[in-house]
């Protein structure tokens, strides 16, 4: 064979992940990773806080420019190239170059899918003012961030209490702000947290001036220049404002593919195997456009999150430009694990949730303690809520949901491995954790937390 | 049988949790608690900062009184009763009463072991004056305490650079006090941590005024009432100073159990099996005075850490109360895992050092990267020093070492399962552990050293 060309389409996040390791794996391949718009490689994860200023230039978050791309990945990149078809059986891709409009027709052996997600938008409402943005991409983070530097915005309406909605909502209070948050559901972040924890939460977003409405926006008013001044409400209310953020979560982008003969999953996303590959045989997908398997019951779930697009576009990459040397990459599917910060509490989930469980057929039950971050008599220690989803019979761990002011992502981190290997509540409760005053009480929260649920588990 | 009689020997840490252990598990037993000094159940850990006055009462440091602890645990409490000498076969003790100098003999059916250690003094050296204290003891940090607030303490040499001579270096620092550590070896804390990490937390301490010295003490001077006002080393130094903290270690109390007959375990400490019972049927032991399995080569190991005696002493207190119902309760042996704050530093170390692993057979490799607490761009992002003690061949993470002003202690818990089952750099690589910029950066340092341990694995 020839050297073989790698078209790798979509070029924001799993896309360069993808085309590097594609290169790593054949040198010789002529890999090319095409992107419709001009970034590639940047952190989307940091934008809420370079919104807060925190981080205070766009250019710190692009990890690599196309140029600095070629250089360190060796592979092609062709920014403002949008691919209107993909012809997988022809080996064809036609491509557009959205600065001069040309539409050519190019020859590639396989094609690695790249082509993300895009923003959930409220039904039936028009979004196209200026002061109407999605928080998805760079450029957008870039043109919230300048209104709020160049104009007067007083308030601001997130539609979204996700976690993007609740960092944009501290992100804006750090600028001084008045935020308030739309969100149908009964509480905030309910994709990642049972109710039982949702009021410390709500109490510190609270706390920080942020209002919150269980309602959605069902109607924009428009000032005399074409900007939003209000949000309508499905509950009647009229919510002036001077900004308006969409982050309502992400459907995948699957049209492209759809029309090339891919296959859609249960989730809607992309479905794949454990090697990243399509229905078609040339054809990988990765990132934020497929779905993954949840290693807990092994149902494929759709988890559009950094780590599962790095992690999956360096599984297409390699298996995509191998030549049948050795065994395949295998993507070895998720745990679920997510945190977020919310002012001062850090909140983090693993694994399932109660509902989540039961809905996948587990006879589950949680159980909740609070405890310390510390030694309680150590100076700073704070509390800790901790939860568990427990499988009755077995005792199995299934989940887990942590709020608490320190000490709280790493401790999710620790059952990571351990809810992926299928640990009971007793294997917990028998790990010898760290115990030192600073950092840690003589029993860890997670050892508490274990010790009870052992006491509803079946014997 | 009628109710049995338990006797637990010794009140500090092991022995209130092996008798609440023991009548919980047999409500009708008389379980008797016999202290040879009036405190028992204290936090021994939390003494430095009760030195240091962060935390400023000893009573917050006491867990449970003697009275309390027999109200709610329903053990009997004898304090001042020093058992003199043990007779399994007989079914006997001899116990002095320590304020009237009676000695009777006592009939009991069992008895746990929960003697503890003492500290290790130095060599030849007379430590019988008032202001030499070894940093063992609840009444001997309260004497420290006094001494520091009551006397004009300008210099104080601690001897011994492990965790707690260096713990009591941050509490004397806190005070204003000058601090001198002697330390033998070349560097501190070497017990947890090979060299290469080492200048980290060198640099740190003698930031903070402390001065560390090679050397170990030979002699003392003494002023004319009678306490040491200078401490002799065997370089020929003479350091004036006003305390000396002894902080060399310690050495499990196993003359009353071999003079009872228990069999003491390669370490030097008593030999028990994994339900902490000695050669002796009707004898247990936990805590400070036993060795221990660990889990990694299954070898027996001396770890007088206050994870370790509770747990153990759970074992001995159910496993000498139950009468043959169901499955003896084992200890499943430890991984190590331990934790010291030093100054702005976590210091953390699991499993073993590659001079251990070595040691015990392993053709072992050491992989060291420096990576980042939270995003590199996120403000407050503090260096992370990692350091993976792996099998060569295998892949095998053995051990590991942590150092860094945040994110340590708790991401070292991350590893003791993963130690404790065997899991491999490879195994480590694929989790999805937490990605949050305030929290963690996109890889995290667990996995970038899992990553570059990878390629160091035999194929």
């Amino acid at each position: 064979m020839p050297n073989q060309r790698i078209a790798v389409i979509g070029g924001v996040a799993s896309g360069p992940a993808a085309a590097a390791q594609a290169k790593r794996t054949d040198p010789d391949a002529e890999v090319v990773l095409l992107e419709k718009r001009s970034h590639i490689s940047y952190g989307a994860c940091e934008m809420p806080y370079y919104v807060a200023d925190w981080i205070e230039e766009a250019e710190t978050l692009i990890v690599l420019t196309p140029d600095e791309f070629e250089q360190t990945r060796k592979a092609k990149v062709q920014i403002h190239r949008e691919v209107l078809a993909i012809h997988p059986r022809r080996n064809r891709l036609d491509v557009k170059n959205t600065e001069t409009g040309e539409v050519r027709e190019e020859r590639y052996d396989k094609f690695i899918l790249c082509v993300g997600a895009r923003a959930r938008m409220p039904d039936g409402v028009g979004c196209d003012a200026n002061n109407v943005i999605p928080m998805r991409r760079l450029e957008q983070a870039i043109a919230i961030k300048q209104l709020v530097d160049t104009k007067s915005i007083k308030h601001a309406v997130i539609l979204g209490g996700g976690y993007i909605g609740v960092e944009m909502a501290e992100a804006l209070r750090a600028r001084h702000i008045r935020v308030t948050i739309l969100e149908p559901m009964p509480t905030l972040l309910s994709q990642y947290l049972d109710e039982e924890l949702s009021p410390v939460i709500h109490d510190v977003v609270k706390k920080h001036g942020v209002a919150v409405r269980q309602e959605k926006a069902v109607g924009f008013e428009h000032d005399d220049a074409g900007n939003v001044s209000a949000v309508r409400t499905d509950k009647g209310e009229k919510i002036g404002c001077q900004l308006v953020i969409v982050a309502m979560g992400v459907t995948p982008n699957t049209t492209l593919a759809e029309a090339a003969g891919v296959a859609v999953g249960e989730t809607g996303a992309l479905a794949v195997d454990a090697g990243m590959r399509t229905n078609l045989p040339n054809v990988w997908a990765c990132g934020d456009c497929v779905e993954v398997k949840r290693v807990i019951d092994g149902r494929p779930v759709y988890l559009p999150i950094s780590p599962v697009a790095y992690r999956t576009a360096h599984v297409a990459g390699e298996n995509a430009a191998r030549r049948g040397r050795g065994a395949p990459a295998k993507f070895p599917g998720v745990c679920v694990a997510s945190a977020v910060k919310v002012f001062e509490l850090e909140v983090a989930a693993v694994g399932m949730r109660l509902e989540q469980a039961r809905e996948a057929g587990f006879d589950a039950f949680a159980t909740t303690v609070q405890h310390w971050s510390r030694v309680r008599i150590y100076p700073g220690s704070k509390p800790i809520h901790l939860r568990y989803v427990v499988e009755r019979r077995t005792g199995r761990l299934l989940g887990a949901e942590l709020v608490g002011e320190e000490g709280v992502a790493h401790r999710a981190d620790v059952l990571v491995p351990l809810i992926r290997k299928g640990w009971t509540v007793g294997d917990i409760r028998d790990l010898d954790l760290i115990y030192t005053p600073p950092f840690a009480p003589s029993l860890d929260p997670l050892l508490v937390a274990a010790n009870k649920a052992m006491k509803e588990v079946k014997r």
